[in-house]
């Protein structure tokens, strides 16, 4: 049975172990707001569930714990940040902070970073400009779970994308995807159960479309999304380029097969060209381009339009990029976060090594 | 047969035809540029097959061939410009043009355009940038003939992202592509010879997947990017919202199903509620991130490792994004291009409306 932890305790577990790899107050409490963000919104492979795993990181001096981040070239709408090896987690939000506030001064910012680390869910970072009137946007690669069309071997990670656009009454459109046809997270699940895969999730050693979930362990590959050629793989092959290029190639991080992988038990690739795994953020003022007023008035219009689309027989309705995890927000604020047995057990044994209970 | 003509032939041709709509010297050569980068790239559906069409537009008076184009709004990294109605080949390169220009000045350059009409190729624009050390985006939404997941409304267009990438001794890295599973122009060419669809390309009139490529005229619709939820068709759809929000929501164009359509005799939408149809441009100078030589030198790198990278046996290789297009642009600059019997017929019809030949 799963065990129900509330939001608040999770965090408070959560920040504790931050502070105890010696994380400053501040930035073990936004580390745990980000982590939590992906438990809270129903994306439970991002979250609590890798908190051992960052530790684990951290034990292998391959996360600094007091990280220097700093700007290290900029221009008014652009910069480059230099995350010191930091969590992803502190270094992402920093850089989203630069984007906001370049946004402020000239009406957008645009943040790649190099030398950072796993940053949770993209989603997170892109919903710090909806406060501001802006649309956010996060980007960031990782280490290579997927293969190219045409390609036997894994050369991008699930480079997620995501884009927040705040409305007026209605809530804030928040797209937030890997460019996989399917996120790693969901093939996990299938191999717990041992469950079979759709067909077009992923490819087995030889480069051929596969229901065993488990061939991704086997030499296999995640699918880019589009599956194949002739259901367009090469659109989510392109899109994850582009967040590689976007994340680590303007910024001077690792790309494609370089990237560092985040279990701390694989080695890390040989002759790496960058620093550490990058990200790209950023922030556009709506009152840039019209009255921020006009814009949201839109934006509800646009939200209810596509809300009424008339829905296939069978379905309900059609949903606006950021429902489903909303409606996990709503329930799981108040009913608490049900974590697998695997997950507690985790997090248990991650408590005893600095002497906290869960 | 299809009747071969050479670039040079069909690019006169059509630069008389826009000077004969009214254009100015530079608008035709403007356009008929961007017009025949379709066909000389091999996208056949967006160049010379479609100059009836736009002609179709400027005689129902909804294409303006002397237009006021203007910026109505700026800051330093962003601005909206009022297309007055001009041929979006004419007003899309003004807008990627104050991109470039604020992107010099600031780092970036963000422009959202309202009243423009179709603007041919995505990637014409986007690669506008490459030739000053810019990475180039373009997106443009255009008439409703996709249906989002669990819709049986068609609601968004074809919607394409382009984005160019400068690289140093390689060729540029050029994504451009719908945010569809296939591209209209392909299921155009198995409607014309009576072949079947890949299931996955297009639903029918009660929302079911079908192979049937004429469904799309029976009341069905296009599938964006993934096809079905568990293939990821949520991301595809939005992704074409994203293009669809940054276009005309940001702009004060036209959005969803209120976009103006292409053919000239099917009615306007009711109630619209902006001005013609939106694109949205961008520039990013490489060195308000980093040194340029060091980025081509990464970009270089990345292109040939991914190029490299093992292909899955009865494949011979992996291409990196641009790499098709290309191959037809060394070829059709050197042989020609083959123009469908129809298409001949269809600009040797609108050559007579001028007192123009092919």
């Amino acid at each position: 049975m799963d065990q129900v932890f509330s939001y608040q305790h999770l965090f408070s577990f959560t920040q504790q172990v931050f502070l105890a790899m010696g994380c400053s107050e501040a930035d073990a409490a936004t580390a745990s707001k980000a982590l939590l963000a992906a438990d809270i919104r129903g994306i439970d492979s991002h979250g609590v569930a890798r908190l051992s795993g960052y530790v684990r990181l951290w034990e292998a001096k391959r996360i600094n714990a007091t990280p220097n981040i700093r700007i290290i070239h900029e221009t008014p709408s652009t910069a480059v940040v230099d995350g010191d090896s930091g969590l992803g987690l502190v270094v992402a939000p920093f850089a989203m902070q630069v984007a906001i506030e370049k946004a402020k001064a000239v009406g957008s910012g645009w943040v790649s970073v190099q030398n950072s680390n796993h940053f949770g869910i993209a989603g997170y970072h892109a919903m710090m400009a909806l406060q501001h009137d802006m649309i956010g946007m996060a980007m960031t690669n990782a280490s290579a779970l997927v293969a190219p069309t045409f390609s036997n071997e894994r050369m991008l990670g699930t480079n997620p994308i995501a884009v927040a656009v705040p409305a007026g009454n209605e809530p804030p459109f928040v797209a937030d995807m890997a460019t996989t046809t399917a996120a790693n997270g969901k093939l996990e699940i299938l191999q717990r159960k041992n469950l079979e895969a759709p067909m077009g999730w992923i490819q087995d050693a030889e480069g051929h479309s596969t229901t065993d979930a488990h061939a991704l362990k086997n030499k296999g590959a995640l699918l880019p999304l589009g599956s194949d050629k002739e259901h367009g793989s090469h659109k989510g092959y392109a899109l994850g380029s582009v967040v590689d290029i976007f994340s680590a190639v303007l910024s001077g991080a690792n790309y494609g097969p370089w990237v560092p992988p985040f279990p701390a038990y694989v080695p890390m690739p040989q002759n790496q060209p960058g620093k550490g795994l990058g990200h790209f953020l950023g922030a556009m003022r709506i009152d840039a381009f019209r009255k921020a007023e006009e814009f949201k008035k839109d934006m509800d219009q646009w939200i209810r339009r596509f809300r009424d689309a008339k829905p296939i027989e069978g379905y309900e309705k059609v949903l606006i990029p950021g429902d489903p995890e909303r409606e996990f927000e709503a329930i799981r604020m108040k009913e608490g976060i049900p974590l697998l047995h695997t997950v507690t057990e985790d997090l248990t044994e991650v408590g005893r090594k600095f002497n906290l209970n869960l």
